[in-house]
């Protein structure tokens, strides 16, 4: 990985961003062949959060926030840093002056495979932030890194411009390519939930539903009274 | 371990179970002689859970809710569902759906030793659930396993028809044939607690309270100045 | 370690203790040359946590909680308990009756290195603790440890009568010689930050505030379009 | 659970042991259909080692050894102690002289679901440990437990008498009942396994001898040259 | 991602391969300019394990290892397995019987981001293997993957062809385009560093070869006697 | 802690040192009181390692040594190297090179709270390391720490001078004032139980040679046939 600083990328198309707003990550994420979620261990810092935007990718050395300060200059309104470190820390590389400072650039978020401070400010300011760790150590500035090169954030591929979408459960990435064919696919299967949870609500059951009873006769699974 | 569905199973006697609705986790596990307890991994996924009811056990393959499907048959009013996996797993086994599902057959409640999603949708529905993770990862209905058959959750044995009682501080066992008995202990326990902690709050010692001084004299502990 | 309480302690200054009650951690970690920082795996037990205080240091047996009870009687009006162990545990070694009873002798919070109970009642009493589990776990009073020598607490030394702050970032220890010195660093800090806020705020970037194009341009790093 | 010491326990026949003692963990927990293994944690001290015997159970308070003291003077030759702790601990509670004790009385082994320490001593006399950490920290002898009561080691049940089988893989329980025909699907297994070794040896593939090309098929995996 | 199974992939010429033979994995990753290294919690099974290969990369789903099977069939001599699962798991996916398979058609190793067992019989067959867990745990051949797609193991992107490099300290990946630039990075940075281990060995310091004692002095280190 | 190395610092005296050489890190652990250990993810790379020597510290910003490189200037002959971070990290921050130049200046051995690589190159010159991690990652050397201040390495409190004891089962402290006591304490110990060590041998039981039928019963401790 080459110290480059990536200015202009393609981003998903907006209306493909658009159009997958409404949805949970656990839909998009079937939607997607249940594949593109990040790890768990990756949480949001308040309950209520929620963002869905597209992906500059930042790369840093642990322990080190210089290259989120470069990745700022080249966002655009809708973006969503995604920022990753070359190996572990929890280390609060980002904090309220960058929350600020992301936001005054139109930045919808922070996914951080990191940690994060100043969580009180930040929640304050409704600014959605999901991360490994809440930690106060500060960082320095002193080492490079890579800013809309392709890094693995949580265990997922996140390549520059891909729409990456944040809720209570998790965050996914939606290749861009992708965008508008898995917001189609999530409509569908929103739409099959609809049904099978009224269903459900009666009382029938996901056995029946989902036919289930003759897999399990198949797999040798007995009942006893 | 068998492939079994066990239908019905002898559950802890109502009066007991409402006996135990009362008390806390903490006061319970003392109650039993400080046994029961689940791992402090299992997290509620709301702060103001709390839930108490005879388990229906589920021992499910890791990355597959099919034997949950199964579970839920057999569930009465008053049940919770304990759910564990034959090795570890994070994964979102059980959502939405599910937990309307549940409740439809009036089920209290989940404890899941693996993952849980749509967290907002079940914490919206109040729909108590303590897990290990947060994860929208999906799972697959594909391999068999086993409903009510004695199971290892959170480090604790639990044997269908026993008590399960869940708060913030954890989830404790009461073993069915034990709910009587430990109901009264607890209720002992929390009268001896009402009087210490009226001594506390005026500023008495729990080195007097407990008569500790002359136990630290023995241990050797001296004072210094 | 001997099995030592130590009654009388030299507590930082108590205008020093004042004037650091306004700084988040962050603010006060950098100010120290980001030191004295415990570990981010102790974690507030409610969000709106805030405390500022001098320590009393307790080391205790793991699954023993008999020191908690002799470190009471030495507390003081202002103090914050730092309950540690001599090796890794979760165990619930506090609760509601201990929080009633530090309270009463004025103590301002509780940072532990293992488990809390009772989280509900002392989220209620707004009792301020920063712990590594939630863990309704008790333990016993059988085995002698020390009040009032240095410990470990989170990865961090403290001593006795050093000023602890905890905020919803975490918890950070200042030495209690440094406390004025490190309050106006802090306020220095405070003031800078406030100005380069309102910089960002506008959309003025890191990258100029703080002059690393020079920096990144030194790095060998370099922009592609 | 009592504070008890069962004296007399029933013990897997030692015909049915000695059958199992040439198969490996991995074999054993698959003609157990699976089930039946202690959580990887649990590692051994030493690569060569290996064990077969019955389980006499030990719960211990975390940081306190006195109840493996207790459970030595049960045991019979042939016997594997399987210690474990009411809360997560790693301190070493068994040594050198628990060692050379256990060995005087026949015991075959250690399971413990937390610390050990001597290892150059245990891996010098040959003597086979699995445990979940190394740590030369040392315990006490201050409260009460159990000795032959069912307990949770490892993540699976193990009841007083079971056979307990370890090597480089892990552990595995084999319930007593169930020890003499485990040991008949184990060798089924081994002979199968011993055929299809050779077929794969020459170059034949698992997808033609497991015929897993129609499985693939129906699964919709598809191929792309 | 879909199911699918790529037959024919572009590896990394073998004379590139050949070169990279001589390194370590810390040399070549810093000849990469600290990049494509996997997490350090994949350890090798046995210590004087060594591979450099071509990756066949294989996506399973936890707790399955159907995918793996088919892997097996398009690898060529020389290839190392890559094995990924879409959450975590530790499952030992992988064993003796793989292991044999995998050598009869030229496999080199296995990196796999889950769990190996039979270690015993695969030390003896001096098959290299780094893992994340050793467990005994079996699998079952249920589910769909994808074998020769783009992959994150170990917290590195793996893509089919690429050139893989393990020993004691870890795995590193080589991108099969990068193959014969990095061998000659690495050649001139194993000479520079033969000479600079000739004076260290008789004594000169690190401070003086590197010429940092001046950047001690710019960042504010001061010496104290 | 400001930036600084400290390049005169009080030792235990070598008499003292070389008494507490025959010892295991168990005997003296307890000696002391059972303190002074440190965590136990703290592991040797090899299983023979042994160390005893005089700690030269050295504190670290994550992912980066250049404090190593200060560190050695100020080593005699009998010192060990005792690394810590400022937060977790498991990068490679010492490899066969500083390995080469520590020994080149007496250094005994490394305890280093990150990680480690070239550990088949230090093994083979039987360098002692204890580490928490092995990782070929590297470090930079751009950022400031301090040599020969007090720190926290594995949990434990460390001063320049202090006596540092490793062996397989881990790593403790001997603080500098304290060692001939220490090494007195541990001695006696050592006879105690070379006499309990025969013994146990015999078949004598715990039980009776440390008196614990009484503390049994007193604990209401009871036995069941």
């Amino acid at each position: 990985m080459k110290s480059i600083i990536v200015r202009n990328i393609a981003r998903a198309e907006s209306a493909a961003v658009e159009s997958l707003k409404g949805f949970g990550t656990a839909t998009l994420h079937e939607a997607m062949g249940r594949t593109g979620l990040m790890n768990p261990y990756l949480r949001p810092i308040y309950d209520t959060v929620k963002a869905c935007g597209t992906a500059i990718t930042v790369s840093c050395h642990p322990g080190d926030n210089l290259m989120i300060h470069a990745a700022i200059e080249v966002c655009q309104p809708g973006d969503i840093l995604v920022v990753t470190v070359t190996s572990e820390s929890t280390d609060g590389m980002f904090g309220e002056l960058l929350g600020v400072s992301a936001r005054a650039h139109g930045v919808q978020g922070l996914i951080i495979d990191a940690g994060v401070r100043d969580t009180s400010e930040l929640t304050e300011m409704k600014f959605p932030v999901w991360s490994k760790a809440i930690s106060a150590k500060g960082t320095v500035k002193a080492t490079a890194g890579a800013v809309n090169v392709p890094v693995v954030c949580g265990g997922a591929i996140v390549n520059p411009g891909d729409v990456v979408v944040g809720d209570r459960d998790g965050v996914v990435v939606v290749p861009k390519a992708d965008a508008a064919k898995v917001a189609k696919a999530a409509q569908e299967r929103t739409e099959r939930e609809n049904l099978t949870r009224e269903r459900l609500a009666k009382g029938e059951l996901g056995l029946d539903i989902y036919s289930l009873r003759e897999k399990l006769r198949l797999l040798g699974v007995t009942y006893v009274d």
